[in-house]
C-alpha cells in the first residue's frame, strides 16, 4: 500500500534524528513543495513556523513532538485535523526522574548544604521524614499520575488536583476552582505539571503561592515548575521568594525561553534552573508509535492519543 | 519489677533528648558512680569515652546509638556483654532518601546544571534514563536493601556486593573478594554503605575506585560514600577526581570528622559534602525499641539484633 508522505516542520530542536528515523518508513520533507502541497497526508511538528500548514489539502493528522500542544493550538492557521500527541514511555519516567529529583532536593536541603559547603560549615539542621511532608501535584494525567506513583514509594504524602476529581489510590484528591485552595493550604512542595491552556494561563501567580503550607517541615513552601512557563509569572514568583511566601524554587521553564540573560532568576540564590530539560521528547522512543498510528490510520483504523482542542490539551 | 539503672554515654551529639525519653521509664545517668559502680545494668552509648565501660560489674548489655559499631569495638576497654544494635525504620527511611537523592543529582547532572545557572547558559545535555544506569551498592544489609528497593522501583539498574551473598529480586548479586572486580567492572554509580571492620578499613582506594566502569551514561563514575569515613582514603578520593577516574563524588563520611578546614574535598568542585546527615538516629524512633528490649530481658527474653564482635557489625 502507499504510504502518505511526512512534513516534519520543527523549530528549537535538531531535526536530523527525527528525519532518520521517520524516512526509514516513509518520504519525509522538511518544506512542502509550494503552499498547497498536495502530497504532503502527515505533518509532524513543533513549533511549526506559522502558517506552514495552512493550504495543505490533503493533510489528514497532526503528530506533536512533546506533551504540549499549546504550540499548535496558538497558530489560528492550523487545519483542523485530528492532533495526536504520543505521550512515550521515556518521557513519563524523565519526567518523574526530575520531580523526584527536585522534591529530593528541597526535602533533604540541597541548597542549605551547598551553600555550607562553600564556608566549611559542618552543620545539620533537623531532618524530617518523608512521610512528614506533603507534595501537591497539579495536573494529574500520565505525567502527573507516574511522579505520584514514584513519590509514594519513597514516603511522601501525595495531594492531587486537576480539572475534573482524578482518584488514585494512596492520593488525597482535589478538583475544580473549589478544591484549589484546601489543596494549596494542605501542600508543602507544590509540582506543577498542567497543560497550558486559557484556564491555566498565568494561574502561579503570587496570589496562588500564598495559599500554600507554609508551618511546615522544611521552613517554608517550595514551588516545582517541570510543566509550561507560561503557566506561571515569573516576576511573581520572585516576589514569592522575596517577601517569605516561598522558601525555594525549581524551575525547568519560564514565560520567555531561553531564559533571558536579564531574568534575575538566574542569579537568586534560592531558585534553581534547568533549560526546559525536565523531559526531553526522545524521538528513539517516539517514532515508532507515531510511524504505527500512521500505518494504522491508513489501513482504517481510529487514531489514538488525541488532543480535545475544545479543553486545550 | 525492679528496673536495671541506664548509663547514657555519648560524645558529638547533644543527649538531652535521649536523656529525657529514656528517663521515662528508668532511672538513667550521665556518668558512673565510680569507676565500679554497681548500679548500672544498661549503657545506651554513642563514641563513649575510653574506659567509661570498663570496671562496671553488673552491666548486661549495651545498646549503641547508630548502625555503626566501630567506635565501641575500637576500645579494648569494653567488657564483653552483648550490643545490641537498633537500627529504626525511620533511619533506614532516612538513609534511602539520602541514597536516592545523591543518586538523583548525579543521574540528572545536579553539578553541571548549578554551573550553567551560574553563567547564565541554557544548555541541555544528552539524558539517560534510569534504566541505562547501573548503580552498585556495597554492603547490602537492612539499609542497603531498602536503597536498592527504592532504587529499583525509579527504574535503575541494581548490582549488590556483600561479604557473603545475599541474592534479592531483580538485583543482580556479588559477593566476596572474587565478586569485588565484575561488581566494579558493571557499576556506573557506587554507593558504599558497608560496615566500617579490619576487613572494610580503607577499602574505596585509587585502586577500587579504577575499577569502575567508565565509558558510561553518566560520562564518568561517581562515588557515594554514606557508611563510615574510614572505609576510604581521603586522598585517593581526591587523586581519582583530579585523574579521570572518579566524575564526581557525594561523601557524608569522612576519615576524620568533622571534616578539617584544610580538606580540599570542601573546595573541589565536583565533590558534595554533607556533614555526616544521611541518617541520623532519632531518639524518638530509637528509645522505644530500646526500652522494650531492656524490659523484655530483664523477663528472661533473649536481646534481639545482636552484633557479631567476631564480625565487627
Amino acid at each position: 500500500m502507499r504510504k502518505g508522505k511526512v512534513l516534519l516542520s520543527v523549530t528549537g530542536l535538531n531535526p536530523r534524528r527525527w528525519y532518520e528515523l521517520l524516512s526509514a518508513s516513509r518520504e519525509v520533507v522538511l518544506e512542502p513543495d509550494g503552499p498547497h502541497d498536495p502530497s504532503i497526508e502527515y505533518a509532524v511538528i513543533w513549533k511549526q513556523p506559522q502558517g506552514v500548514l495552512a493550504g495543505l489539502p490533503n493533510l489528514k493528522a497532526l503528530f506533536s513532538i512533546g506533551a504540549g500542544v499549546d504550540h499548535i493550538l496558538a497558530d489560528p492557521t492550523v487545519p483542523d485535523v485530528p492532533i495526536v500527541r504520543v505521550v512515550a514511555d521515556n518521557l513519563a519516567q524523565h519526567m518523574t526522574e526530575y520531580v523526584v529529583w527536585r522534591v529530593m532536593d528541597h526535602h533533604r536541603f540541597g541548597l542549605l548544604y551547598r551553600t555550607q559547603q562553600k564556608r566549611k560549615i559542618w552543620h545539620e539542621p533537623p531532618q524530617r521524614t518523608a512521610n512528614e511532608v506533603t507534595v501537591g501535584i497539579m495536573g494529574f494525567g500520565a505525567l502527573g499520575r507516574s511522579a505520584a506513583r514514584a513519590l509514594l514509594s519513597l514516603g511522601f504524602r501525595i495531594n492531587g488536583w486537576s480539572c475534573t476529581l482524578r482518584a488514585m489510590e494512596g492520593v488525597t484528591s482535589f478538583s475544580g476552582k473549589d478544591g484549589l485552595k484546601p489543596f494549596l493550604n494542605a501542600t508543602d512542595i507544590l509540582v506543577v505539571l498542567l497543560p497550558l491552556t486559557p484556564d491555566t494561563k498565568g494561574i502561579i501567580d503570587h496570589a496562588l503561592l500564598r495559599q500554600l503550607r507554609r508551618d511546615n517541615a522544611l521552613g517554608g513552601a517550595v514551588l516545582i515548575n517541570a510543566g509550561r512557563g507560561r503557566l506561571q509569572k515569573d516576576d511573581d514568583i520572585i516576589r514569592a521568594l522575596e517577601d517569605g511566601t516561598l522558601k525555594e524554587a525549581s524551575l525547568d521553564v519560564f514565560e520567555v525561553e531561553p531564559l533571558p540573560k536579564t531574568s534575575p532568576l538566574w542569579g537568586h540564590p534560592r531558585v534553581f534552573v534547568t533549560p526546559h530539560a525536565a523531559a526531553t521528547s526522545d524521538p528513539n522512543h517516539l517514532v515508532g508509535p507515531m510511524l504505527e498510528q500512521m500505518d494504522a490510520h491508513e489501513r482504517g483504523e481510529p487514531l489514538r492519543d488525541l488532543v480535545d482542542r475544545a479543553a486545550g490539551y
